[in-house]
Formats: C-alpha cells, structure tokens, sequence
C-alpha cells in the first residue's frame, strides 16, 4: 500500500474544454475508517462525458462538484480494510470513488460488488459489464424495446455506451445504424461490432449517409449526442418512435446551453416517446445488466473494447480526449495494477 | 334542404396566416350517396390549430390538402340520407367532414355517432364533450397521469383543449397553473375553471409569474403552444416529470420550423418522460371519454364554453381568430341551426 493518497480536486469551473487550470492535484494521508464503512484501493477509473457536466456551475442530477472538493468519478477497486461484512477484504466494488487511490464507501452509497464468479479485467468490469454496459442495458431494454426488424440508431456508437447499446439491439433482431467520427470508427463498428451501417459525422456528406441508410425511417434512438446530429435524427424518426435519451454530450462544453432540435415538431406529429434516463436510478437492478452482459459475451454477441490510458497525473487530459472523441469504447484511466 | 353543397377549398398555400388568398368558396349539387354510405347535413365546424398544419407543404400526421380540394375540418351534423344502418337518418354525427355543408360517410371514416342519451349543444358536443375534450381526457388520464399534490400546468389554458385539461387535473387533485394571455382570460381560468393560479404571458413579467406560481417545479406539462414558453416550462420540469406534447401551436404559422428549446437538456437531467399525441388514434375509444367528460360535466366539474361564430362564409377569418387568441374556450362555426 502507498503512504499516501492522492486527489484531483476541483480548481476552478472550466469554460468550456478543461484546462491544466481546471483541476489541481493534492496528496492526504490515507483515510482512517469507521464504524461500517470500508476501504477501498481505486485501480481504475471511469472517464464519462457526464463528468463534466458535474464541474459546471448549476446543479444537474447531483450538485457540482465544490471548488477543492476530490473530483467527483466513476471507480473500481479492491477492498483493502473492512468494518462492513458487505464489502469483505479482497472484494471487487465499484462507485463514486471520486478521482483518488483511496476511497471510504459504505452502505450509504450506491455501490456495486463485482459477483465472485465474473471474470474480465479491471477496464472491462468498468465498461461493457459495469456500469457503462448497465446504461446501454436499461435504456435499451427499458425504454428502447427494439422489435425484430426494426431500426435503430445510436449517436456516438464507437463510444463506450453506442458501442454496446448497438449489439444489444443487434441481438434482439433490429436493423442498426451507428454514428460515429471517422472512417476507423465506422469500419469498427460494422466489421467488429456486427453494426448493419455507419454513419461518418465528419464527413460532409452526413446527412446523406444518414438518409441512405435508414431507407425505412427511425424507430428507436438511443440519443448520447444532441446538437445537430439528433436534430437530423429526430426528423427521420416514425411513427411510435422511442427516444433513449441518455447524452447529450455535443453539449457539455458550451457555456450557453443550445438551442434544442428544430425538428422537435416531429415527437409530436410521429406520436414519439422520449424518455430522458440517468443509469444511477437502476442501481438496484445492476446484477440483473451484468448477467445478461455477461451471458452475451460469452455467446459471443457482445464485443468489448477499452482504451486504457496509464497514469493517475492523466486523469484532467482523458477527460478531454473523451470529448475530442479520442477513444475507442471504454476509455478509462489505470491508477494503480 | 339546401339544393347546392357550399365547400371552402384551398386555393394556395398561405406564407405565414392565411389570407383573402387562401381559399376559395365553391359550390357543388349535394351529393348522391351509394352502397354503405350516407349523408350528412353539417350544422358546426370546429376550428382547431392542426388546420393549419393540414395546409402546409409537409405531410404531418396527415397528407397535406391538396390544391382544388375542400378544406379538412372536423364537424358535427345529422344524418339526412343514409344507405347504412350505422348511422341512421337523425343521428349526430362527428368527423372529418370538412369546410362544406354536406358530407357523404361511411365505415371507412373515423367518425363517432353522439350517444342517444347525451343532451348538449352543437358546439359543446364538438368541443368539451366531443373530439377536443377526448383530447384532454386521454392525453392527462394517460399521458399526464397527474397525481394528488403534484403541480401541473397546461398552455393555451383558456383555449378548448386546455380548458378542459386543467379542470381534469383539478378533478385528480392536483395544483393547476394555466398559462394564457391576458388578464381577461385569466381571471377566467382561475375564477370559472377553478384553477389554481394563471400566469399572462402577454404580461412582460411572465417569467416571474410562472416562478412564483410553481414553487414546488411541475410535475406535469400539458403543452398546447411550444416556443418560449414550452421552454420555460421545461426549466422548472422536476424529476419524472411527464409532457404531454399535444401541440406546438405557436410555430404552426411559421414558413421555417422554429428552433426546439434550450432546456431540452432537462428532459435528460430530470428523467422526463415526453409522448407526442394524436387524438385520432383514440377514436376508437372515444365513447370512453365521453361518458367520463358528461359524468364530470353533471357532477359540476367540468364547465364547457364555446366561442360560437356564425355564418359559412366566416370559416377562414375563424381560423385567424384561433392563432390570435380571440376565442374563449372552443371555438366553433355554425354554419346551419
């Protein structure tokens, strides 16, 4: 164990993209714990466009995160000291550890215990079977419903949600198209991932990408993105149309929120359910994603992938390269082996 | 029995509110019905938003009306010829009849025969007991689903649709804000209707008198109008909230779509649960809200009001009136007694 526990805390609220003025790095001793509680040594830790939704000014889901407070995170670690039989020594948990190597949890939070029997490195328990996957899993399952033959849509579907709430829907029948930056991306999702098409949002030619192959319309969208690329999504969606509306990323970075989708007539008119999704409410029903995950990708039908970067000093810089779209999957950030 | 059938038909396609140029009055012999159908005599035409859209260039939830054709309006009459037994000589009789004075029917149609028992006007039986208070009824019983306690507000509050709704929400028990414009109307909402408490939006601190009138968020949106203040209500919308998208009245005379709100965002945020809404696929359960509206209506919970303007030649002018307001809950035209 190191002697000592260090923190990216809060600096200053960035405006616009994080800056190496936004976060600062301190160092504690490590923290003693009490009655109840447990600690938790963090390996690995999640970056996730919501993160910085958390260091903006205004309360969204859960209030910012204050000025010199850890920064808050998704985590997984190994339980070191234990006063809680929940959390034996030696159990895999993962939570809102927050970016630092140790982390005090309790009963208090919502927390998850990787079951005995689940085998997957530290990044895939934090991907496709953790958290990330739990979110593509209820808002597919739960708000999605895709039905045979039907198509599906998915905003930043080489991410580490799209890439897997596309299999998810590929497995149930549906017909599903991907968006996605970039030549690489688009090969990836359709020759790895089974993905019938590729839309490439870098290339000037969307929308008609977009137009050619969705030839029957949209039925389900499983929205990460906003911005111009839902705006164009929302005005090809059909009849009875659902919307997971479950990011909205293209817009996190801008001070002034945009304006929504002028195409926003059509939830209306195509008698459109939207349903706006934050995965923490389905904390409880977390086994429940993980054994399905899990029995996918042992059939086979649900390709995992994680871009690792080393190093706890390179946390404020993943979280930028996630918005530059940098990463493949699951991009997460190792502190510790 | 008139010898000639008068018809309203589109002549252009208005570019903004529909002018001297837009339709063109004609007129035809009555015409003959054959196997299976019958003839209707139309006493009333309900002027309602989605006319205007009906008239645009865009298919909506229906094909536009073409040039040369009569114009599409819901209307309410009896039956004076009839080769069907379902709608026998004498029966009141509501559809899409169009701008005319006689329309031929049959089982094809959408239409919903006036129970033999319910005794009200014309106009009420086209509006709070007919089509536009179906639509209050199915979008707050299951879209809305308000709850005792919970606040709901509801635009365009003085207007058919609305009127009823917020009475709908006060008959579950919950606190109702109705958002319309001006003073007149308002005390009307709150005085007659019983609602809780109106916001004016002609008024230039509606802003605040939204804040104030929701201190505790809404839980639900009944939205009539869309633009600013769609957008308004959605920053107060609070965790699981529900919208009712039953229209977007304030963009229908727009040439280009408006831009969607800048609080979409919050239907992520607060896990909002949005539906689009089109009453004509509740037709067949029509009978359902009728029964439940005149039960409320004998029980004293339901007041009706109709803006009656009288005269066939008044149809286009009438639809002018709707998109400026004047009209004090349904607003209807007689064009036979």
């Amino acid at each position: 164990m190191a002697d000592e526990n260090r923190m990216w805390v809060l600096a200053e609220r960035p405006d616009g993209p994080v800056d190496e003025n936004t976060f600062r790095m301190e160092s504690s001793p490590i923290p003693e714990i009490g009655d109840g509680e447990a600690l938790v040594r963090v390996r690995v830790i999640s970056i996730d466009p919501t993160n910085r939704m958390w260091i903006g000014e205004e309360p969204t889901y859960l209030p910012p995160v204050a000025i010199g407070e850890v920064m808050r995170g998704l985590g997984l670690g190994e339980v070191v000291e234990s006063n809680n039989p929940s959390f034996p020594v030696g159990a895999r948990v993962q939570g809102l550890t927050g970016w630092q190597d140790y982390a005090v949890i309790s009963d208090e939070q919502p927390l998850m215990v990787v079951p005995d029997g689940v085998e997957a490195d530290d990044a895939t328990l934090l991907g496709a079977l953790g958290m990330t996957g739990a979110t593509a899993w209820f808002g597919m399952k739960e708000i999605g419903q895709p039905k045979e033959g039907e198509t599906v849509v998915v905003s930043a579907a080489a991410g580490a949600v799209g890439s897997v709430a596309g299999q998810l829907a590929k497995a149930e029948g549906a017909r599903v198209v991907g968006i996605a930056g970039g030549p690489e991306k688009c090969a990836w999702i359709v020759d790895q991932l089974g993905f019938d098409a590729a839309v490439d949002y870098k290339a000037d030619d969307w929308h008609d990408q977009l137009k050619a192959s969705t030839p029957d319309g949209i039925d389900v969208d499983f929205e990460n993105v906003g911005g111009e690329i839902m705006e164009a999504v929302f005005g090809r969606l059909n009849i009875n149309a659902r919307v997971v509306l479950c990011g909205l990323i293209s817009g996190y970075n801008e001070t002034e929120p945009p304006p929504g989708p002028r195409t926003f007539g059509n939830l209306l008119v195509n008698r459109v359910k939207l349903q706006g999704f934050i995965i923490l409410d389905y904390y409880p029903r977390f086994g429940e994603a993980v054994t399905g995950l899990s029995e996918l990708a042992a059939e086979g039908k649900l390709e995992t992938e994680e871009t690792v970067v080393d190093g706890f000093d390179r946390l404020p810089e993943a979280l930028n390269m996630l918005f530059a779209g940098e990463n493949r999957g699951k991009l997460v950030v190792q502190i510790a082996d």
